[in-house]
């Protein structure tokens, strides 16, 4: 399912980074430019400072950051991050997502499906044993090389898989490998969250818009063996209204950013990847406004899934729109003129890039549309995949199948969450119309896809017919096995099964002619940008902790200054009373407590791109003061570029939690934990 | 209401034309390039032949072309050109577009609502006229005087506006501009058209592509006085398949290319338009699928919208596909590089059309969602305006409001035709969300859309508090004027006075600082075309009558060749059971008697476009053999050039009409009348 603002969305392979100007960048926390920010700003953080911030992150495996605000393992983070939660928790009755909730008691807390929290805990450079692997090695021969080597890295360093969890990183687009090793928490429950409609307050079209009114706020628990886990490594809680001008830091996980891609590379998002991308989830879009309205269960249980595509929908539009603004692509091609200028060392990796994309635009549509949107089918995908995968030597085994990245494959499959089916074959015929179109009725994959059957029919069929939304029929397919699988009838098994072998062959393709070559390239590219740029740079975004400093400020739109900040009172002047201006029921009914005057949300010049969704905006001393939700609209071409003038990330202030604590979805022990010394 | 495959779609302000190559051209019967087309083929038409055939071409306010093929007004058109017809005519019981109508007697034929035929009856230069008045003028009051001088034309030129139609054509992007007489028949009506499926097999997957099995054809006639018309000038009926290789023509009304807009504007419809208009229609297209498929009522009432939306985004997405290849667009930039070295007589027109394009972008998205879709608000758009423009002098109306447009104006605001308002209500709040969601929800024009009111809210009161539905309310504002209109408390009509000062404002503004400067930078674009290519030029298309010449043929399609023609044995193995697949129920009851070699679709190099659709195929006999319903998917490129390698024009042969006349869908009084000599 996809997710709001900024949730990591899709991962891209991403080939090097620039030179990093004003507050851009997404350091590492191993090479945080301090020379610069002191430069700059006139101090910046030591490495006592630095440690105490990182060991209080968090990363959300559902896509998202946060951090950890007391000892008993209580985690900050935003709402949409939790709506999934919320909604697989709820039914017609609770209706947690949209009238929010919050637990009374330790016991009240809710489990959240398919969610774990995650702290790195080291980090170790495995640079030069991926690439002794390489040798002479070119196409597929060289990709299963190197996966098979990172798997292998992977295992050997987290041999307790209930507590850690071992990924290696590729870094500059194949510059660097890392070993990133993480504490691992697989029972993670949420602890309060506002009513949907206070994090989502103008909806849509408030989206990637400031000045806005938006508690997008929210508390989870870490939990093991039933017990909330000590977490002694937790950011102050500093609820305060943010000062103009004043220093902030957001730390967290960035999901993904492609700001060095070659021009080829541009090319390929523009003219194939974007233009599909809107026009199908567009429709999809269309599709689901339009069965939300059928019935008030429709409107319900489609919400999420509605957020997460208008959520994506605004990111994929905004970067169409930056790879059409010549101002912004004429600033990545000079870039890449002067890297070429520079030279790689008497290697020319553009060229191979060049015949890379090339060959994957052939691949593009077949490997995009033989993969079905149905989280029925995705069950059956991963149950046949592992059931396959797992006979194999870990070596050999596909990324998301081998013995590190097991755990939490089978977490996300078993764990119990509501299947709602007319959603499910919603999303499923959609998909399947959309491979037709784009692919062609006479298409052999199509063919594969539909046999004789209509999209409406077969999707009416699949999901009619499979049990897997029962988590005691994936767990006895899982624990069977290839026996299992082969002996099921469950249409959608049978049906994932037939795509199997065809999903393997592109994979494959796409190994050789493109993973391959890239590989290389990256790695080419990586080190001409050292020898030229040296460490003024920072990687792509890869959904791995990062540090991005920058200050409180507004900005200028078009003539106009836009403040760095909003009050809470302001919610009730923008409210119209209409969807989605309706102020929030809590709101108005507590309107005479809440001081108008509570800092809202503001605005920061940090760099930061979907997956920060969460990430503790932390002041000079170390204190968390809001939990960043969102960019600016200027900031959506931000996947390919920064620019400090305009972009903007968009912070909920920890005043306006305090005051949605203590006024309006009262929490008395929570307020009482977070202000505990 | 947006219609399917090679219907007119949208107008869009054309400057000027290329040299043409291969069988490139869409030209007016006063230039056909004889010697051209002798070079190539050996032979060509003399006057008298291409004036028999302008005599019988008939023009479709609905949007298609067509030809007289009786002495009794019999007209032939595609099914698609007259799915409105069959629809407005239906109700659940008779459902006639999904059925197919056959009128046994000439009583029974049905009167289509807003249709009219047209067939050129003089063609008068009235260049230097209209050029006159121009002087020194510029912006807003170049474009009045203008206006004022073609409604002038136009009024003088056809004072029986009962029979007559006068309408002053801007050629070459404003190098010339002609008179069109037209006899005009507003009386038409429907004789005969196949169920629906006969003419969508493969619906939206199979448009545009080939090779295809449709029998997208219907018969019309036109009436006055209550009578059949006589039509002494009419084509000769060949019931016969099409021969590979011999030369064909097409005569119609192809609706409007852009084929040598400046660099400026393909940047333009690249970076703006049709990103814009492939989102919101594919979202427009969700909402609608799924409305279909609520009921059978929505699924009956919501398919021709769908059809319509589903055709214009196929040709949109294949624009932008064609925008999005270099190899395509370096032609058109090679072309823009030659005609500038030849210069344009010291004038720089280039700049001054990049310059109104620039301006003309900050106008464009507030012109487009100021525009609400919904039928009852177009009724109500033009009830407010024809009562205020026709308070004013012919030469100060707007132009589809003055003495020589009212008529047709009234005829389809008047005309009795069904509105379901679920449907209206539908592409209302679409409209109105995306207005929001592309101009922002703090935009004055937002504001001035919605007030406080959200789209679905506001959408609903509209829809369900008009009664503009009802022919005789309309009847009573439009005859009633400003006085009803302003008595008036429909809210549609009520909505539509709100709206139209700013309607005014934002044309005025376009006026200004885009059509006025274009009209002088086309008149000098045409003027440097002429003087540097000569007569070898065709103007780009504006819906009026043209003549294109080819031959039938197939192509190779990357490496595959695509054979010329399809039987309508061919239907029976394609046909899977499933929608669209679904073989024509008529077909099925009567395989045994049907022809399985009857040639049934076939494709030729003629070069046309939407607003072509329905447009006789005629041999060099000058014999219908066919009618143009479509392009091939290559050819989806054909607003911006021609590729005459892999650009086809689709075919239903008048063997394959013939076989249905007499055997699948039979009309043996109609079978009688197209055999008479």
């Amino acid at each position: 399912m996809n997710r709001r603002a900024f949730f990591l969305s899709t991962a891209v392979l991403a080939l090097a980074a620039a030179p990093a100007a004003a507050d851009e960048g997404m350091w590492t926390f191993d090479n945080f430019p301090a020379a610069k920010m002191k430069a700059d700003y006139g101090w910046a953080p030591d490495q006592a400072w630095l440690n105490r911030v990182q060991n209080a992150a968090v990363r959300l495996t559902g896509g998202c950051s946060a951090s950890f605000v007391s000892p008993q393992g209580l985690i900050l983070t935003n709402h949409h991050c939790v709506a999934s939660c919320l909604f697989d928790n709820s039914n017609d009755a609770s209706d947690y997502l949209n009238k929010g909730y919050v637990a009374d008691r330790r016991d009240l807390e809710l489990k959240c499906p398919g969610q774990q929290a995650e702290v790195v805990t080291k980090i170790t450079d495995v640079t030069s044993d991926v690439k002794a692997v390489f040798g002479t090695l070119t196409g597929e021969a060289l990709t299963k090389a190197r996966d098979a080597k990172i798997a292998e890295i992977e295992k050997a360093g987290c041999t307790d898989t209930a507590t850690t969890r071992c990924q290696v990183v590729t870094l500059f687009g194949g510059g660097q490998y890392k070993l990133y090793t993480y504490r691992k928490y697989s029972d993670v429950r949420l602890v309060w969250a506002p009513e949907d409609r206070a994090a989502t307050f103008g909806g849509d079209p408030d989206n990637f818009n400031f000045p806005r009114y938006s508690l997008d706020a929210s508390f989870l628990r870490a939990y093991e063996n039933g017990k909330p886990v000590a977490t002694p490594n937790h950011l102050k809680w500093s609820p305060r209204p943010p000062k103009e001008g004043e220093a902030t830091f957001v730390v967290g996980n960035p999901g993904s950013t492609n700001r060095l891609f070659t021009q080829s590379q541009l090319a390929f998002e523009r003219e194939v990847r974007l233009p599909v991308t809107v026009a199908t989830y567009s429709e999809l879009r269309g599709r689901l406004i339009r069965a939300m309205d059928e019935s008030p269960a429709h409107a319900r249980e489609g919400l999420d899934e509605l957020n997460g595509i208008e959520n994506s929908l605004k990111v994929y539009i905004g970067r169409v729109k930056a790879l059409n603004d010549p101002a912004f692509t004429g600033k990545l091609a000079a870039a890449e003129a002067d890297l070429k200028a520079k030279g790689a060392g008497g290697a020319d990796p553009w060229t191979t890039v060049d015949a890379a994309v090339t060959a994957y635009r052939s691949l593009y549509l077949p490997m995009r549309f033989t993969q079905p949107s149905s989280e029925l089918y995705s069950y059956a995908q991963a149950l046949v995949f592992a059931a396959q995968e797992r006979t194999k030597p870990n070596g050999e085994r596909l990324p998301g199948y081998t013995d590190s990245a097991l755990p939490l494959t089978e977490k996300r499959l078993l764990d119990e969450k509501p299947i709602y089916p007319w959603l499910d074959e919603l999303t499923l015929e959609w998909s399947l119309s959309k491979a037709r179109e784009y692919l062609g009725a006479d298409d052999p994959d199509t063919k594969l896809l539909l046999g004789k059957a209509s999209p409406e029919g077969l999707a009416q069929s699949l999901v009619s017919g499979s049990k897997l939304a029962d988590p005691a029929v994936r767990k006895a397919l899982w624990d069977g096995g290839m026996k299992a699988i082969r002996a099921s009838d469950d249409p959608m098994i049978v049906y994932a099964l037939r795509l199997a072998d065809r999903q393997r062959e592109l994979k494959q393709k796409a190994d050789a002619v493109y993973t391959a070559p890239l590989t290389i390239a990256g790695s080419q590219l990586a080190d001409a940008r050292f020898a030229a740029y040296g460490d003024t740079l920072y990687p792509d975004a890869t959904f791995t902790l990062r540090i991005s400093y920058g200050k409180v400020a507004g900005w200028n739109e078009r003539g106009n200054d836009v403040p760095f900040m909003t009050t809470m009172g302001g919610t009730f002047d923008r409210a119209t009373g209409s969807e989605p201006y309706d102020a929030p029921s809590a709101f108005l009914a507590n309107k005479a407590k809440i001081d108008p005057a509570t800092a809202y949300d503001f605005v920061t010049t940090n760099d930061i791109i979907g997956g920060n969704s969460g990430s503790p905006v932390i002041d000079r001393a170390g204190a968390v003061i809001g939990a960043a939700f969102d960019g600016n609209i200027n900031s959506l071409g931000g996947n390919y570029g920064y620019d400090g003038t305009v972009n903007r990330t968009v912070v909920v202030s920890t005043d306006a939690v305090q005051e949605a604590l203590e006024k309006i979805y009262p929490a008395p022990a929570l307020v009482k934990e977070l202000a505990a010394k």
